[in-house]
């Protein structure tokens, strides 16, 4: 079949790939209709890497889609052919001791998508585990079906701060992921979603998107402008979405007594963690890793309407332009938020 | 000061009323702008008691209060004068038990306006802590700022039952609180919520208001409708808000394994519960008195548009028609909601 | 293999049973060395059924079991040949919905020794998914690991009830599971237990294994007792034990505000259950339905002393013995707690 | 009356000291009976200050105490003169935002004794608010009493930790923090505890308090301890409460995936954290702050014997020799854990 393969670092050619999968009675082949392009996928191009996780072979791209099933396995009663689906990228071992519990993504023998060695699904089909795959209602286009990956984020990190309704929070860094997580974080019940960023554009984004108010943090402190909102009290919830250690390091400061901090953003050094800040609050650390249980919330809410992510998917490429739209993307294109890939056929 | 009293068992009168109330020092005075009739005001009218509660002597109704401070406490700093404000109205003992523990609504020693022997507020002014008042922001109505009352009931309700974003709630009944704890489910994440009731006009209210699906349990059973709506799964969440012992016994049907049952209503005689048919679901059943700590996030939620309690408001009548409003509530007439009343001046 | 076998209601053989199982790459074979005679057991002995699991066909009893590891399954790398292990006697589709979610004791899918029509395990040897099969230390006696199932009901209920140390709890009902129930909750931090019953043996033996007060419910009414020990606050947690529909419907009196009740019996009628003396306390009611990721907590409670079970075990017979160690169990002999079965060789 | 003051840093003086203190209506006046010395009570006699707080003026030291009733206020119902007791010493405002949602320790307006300008304990007798004085029942002593107060820490930080029946948790830190949280975890239901230190002595007392193993993680890594004695899995909880930096700083090591860090311990410096260390196990961290609803706890746990404090009181002095105790004290003796002051009459 023909695919987007990273051949090397730095070196992408959309090539036929010879890869036979089969059907077991569990699983389904779904034909890809759309793949978005996330940042950690651009990386293994322009890296060859990220942190333990090597390329040392020819490895397709993509890992977030939504695609249109064509066989169902003999076991298979939830799903049929025709349906409209989107995918969970990572398999665990549904028998490991992390799986029991429910903590599946923590388990270390899940095996991801687009993550050394295993191929992603910039190609027209793949084979997948019914379990993991998720029915797109009619509303929910393939192009929101394929933003669930990068939504399940937001909505994990919103299920793991606990949010009550009414709940005031921040969001620090409107990146993809603090976007995703503003929209989770309104969904999921808080009233004001601060958002603080160190771009305008990004800013500017985040209040079209529905932040009750934005601080630029190189202009205004983050601590004082959350103090002003809330009466000195501080913010119920504050996601760290930014991944900066100097951001990271100040996530107490504009926190409400008894709040819960995030850590959803994966800082590369060690954040100076002031221990006594935390503890005047008793501030709850949550820290996600990916995401559990969350594709079908995020269907669910997709469907309602409770979140709508179209206003970020600024750029959709045809598949026979895959290389060049991760060309596109290895830029860092300001105004850009996320760059799909339509399959053909 | 002219109030409207309830003299004894099924007369009303609008009435001047010797009432001495002195501004302490964490006190503030409001001048009443909007009370809305609730259900309770109107059954002590009609049945001068409920349980426990006897009406011995003229007691001004009202509790469902918004208004503005015209008076201070010395040691008041976060109103002034000319805030405007919604009032919670039930005043505990900061230092019980339960009152330190954070249960202050199960402190037994709560006086609650309108409740035998406390006075309510359906007259111009009323004197009260101002820990227990909220601030307006200017996009609230008074009518809007009367409603936090009973919509801090369905506010609470979804915080008691954990609403993680995406869930699926089932409401039953569409009463005033049943309508008010769908708007709360779905500000809480709730992505569907399914109402169940009797009465087609009250199921196509809860259709406007954002019910995905409304279920006449005439004719067709509740379980049933749910489980289709869930491939078989059933409801994270089902809220019981009718008080109907029927209703109330059948909470565990529709519910999903590991879901959560929230009684809102007040059956009147004990329900048939069976134990077995939760436990084979592992269910959580928890139960709401009042509310606590969601003034604030009631408040927080009509200002920025998660709630909007307008439709809600199905007629008013003006303070000097506070007798006639009563009379009209309690013929219960069809299609109204909630009837408040506008204070004059 | 001999094994003991229903062959239908009311009759017991030791005999010969043709039964040939393999050992796949994730299992284990355990010469089994010890098992309790369950209640369960004994009612499908007696009565041939248990709610909607009829005994159809000849079927071997038994599911509180330890023994030995004699043989090992290819994949296998957590246990040896010659580890000495109890198991969790169900066994559920680790794919399945519940049991992602962590829930898999609520898999409709599961199969579960000695329930019809899966076998049980009053035999030589058993195969096992090495999943199940928990390692007991050297301090931990086959016969005490054989207490781990039925224990596991008991700290699974202390789980549920979240039991904060220094918490005081009533068990009601000083059966089997009641007498675990106490020795969990005292072993999950709760400062004082109280035990009701309506037998003085019982509440003797309560008392022994370390409840602070014990109440005969036909002399003194439980909550006006446990009122008398918590200067009428309540208890904090309140496991309804005994599966009497009188007592569950009395659960809510001895609690305290803001408490929890955990349903662990399973009343065969419906309970009249008060919701409104449920709301006045904001009671949160949980219900468990066998148990969930203990096992592993009951054998490491067991290592370290903070449970000892021998008190429990008052009879053991030779398995040679087995229909008659069934025959002097469907007596009820009084007096006797856990009665179980030493198999030979 | 005569009390320990401490006049400045580093000049302590047994004197007369005029301080009246008349009973209010919820007040009880206590004869104290014994006082434990606190390292923050050592601190401010070597230092003069602990970070913001300033000794400015003479203070009288001590607040670990407990004592006999000798006068009760006129509405105080739940005490009575002789009743034996120890005190909670921080005293809130009630109405504060913080101390009506059950976070009292986290208001700011909290006057806690023998912290600049509150004085503390080493006097005669003390007037409390009766809400924050807990019964000692019989088999309590005064000296255990007194430990109440530095127990309350470890508790609290359980309570935080949300410990599960069967857990395995790692106490950093032999100090006296570390050797009551160690017994508080115990109780709250921890089955194996593994305390770490690197100090022999600290170590060898910590074994007989129940550690089920001693780390002197001088001689061995942790995180290496911990695997072993958990199948390479690692604690479910982790309790700082060294303030160590370094140890801080590893915290994440031993921790199992889905495990619980407390940080009880006050590093005077910023900690390096690794938040992809801990997003990896999906960490969930707390932070306590002194302690909140425990003291009742604590005393029900003396009293069951669930918690024995006696091996670590080491040491205790008449108060005539109360300034020798507090050189005795700063000294740091090697050997001592709690260093008690035995008041006179």
């Amino acid at each position: 079949m023909k695919a987007l393969v990273l051949e090397e670092k730095g070196r992408l050619s959309l090539r036929d790939f010879p890869l036979e999968e089969t059907v077991g009675p569990r699983d389904v082949r779904v034909a890809i209709k759309v793949v978005g392009v996330c940042g950690s996928d651009v990386h293994y191009y322009t890296h060859g890497a990220i942190g333990p996780f090597v390329v040392r072979a020819p490895m397709i791209l993509g890992h977030e889609a939504a695609g249109v099933v064509t066989e169902v396995g003999a076991a298979v009663t939830e799903l049929k052919v025709g349906d409209r689906v989107c995918m969970e990228p990572g398999i665990p071992d549904p028998t490991s001791r992390a799986s029991r519990l429910g903590l599946y993504n923590l388990d270390p023998a899940v095996r991801f998508w687009a993550t050394p060695p295993v191929h992603g699904v910039l190609r027209p089909s793949v084979v997948h585990p019914a379990d993991w795959c998720f029915k797109l209602p009619d509303q929910v286009s393939f192009a929101a079906g394929a933003m669930v990956e990068p939504l399940a984020v937001g909505v994990h990190a919103a299920g793991k701060a606990r949010v009550k309704p009414g709940d005031v929070a921040v969001v620090i860094g409107a990146g993809p992921i603090g976007l995703l997580t503003l929209l989770a974080a309104r969904a999921a019940g808080c009233a004001r979603v601060i958002v603080s960023d160190v771009d305008d554009d990004k800013l500017a984004l985040a209040a079209r998107l529905g932040a009750a108010r934005t601080v630029d943090v190189r202009r205004e402190p983050l601590a004082a402008a959350v103090a002003a909102e809330t009466d000195g009290w501080g913010a119920d919830v504050v996601f760290e979405c930014s991944g900066a250690e100097r951001a990271a390091a100040g996530v107490f400061d504009p926190l409400a007594p008894g709040g819960c901090v995030v850590f959803v953003g994966m800082p590369l050094a060690p954040v100076p963690y002031e221990v006594a800040r935390a503890q005047v609050k008793e501030a709850r650390v949550e820290h996600v890793f990916r995401y559990a249980h969350v594709f079908r919330r995020c269907v669910e809410m997709l469907a309602s309407g409770a979140i709508d992510v179209a206003p970020l998917i600024t750029r959709t490429f045809p598949f026979s332009e895959a290389v060049a739209a991760f060309d596109y993307a290895a830029a860092a294109p300001k105004g850009e938020v996320k760059i799909q890939i339509e399959m053909e056929g």
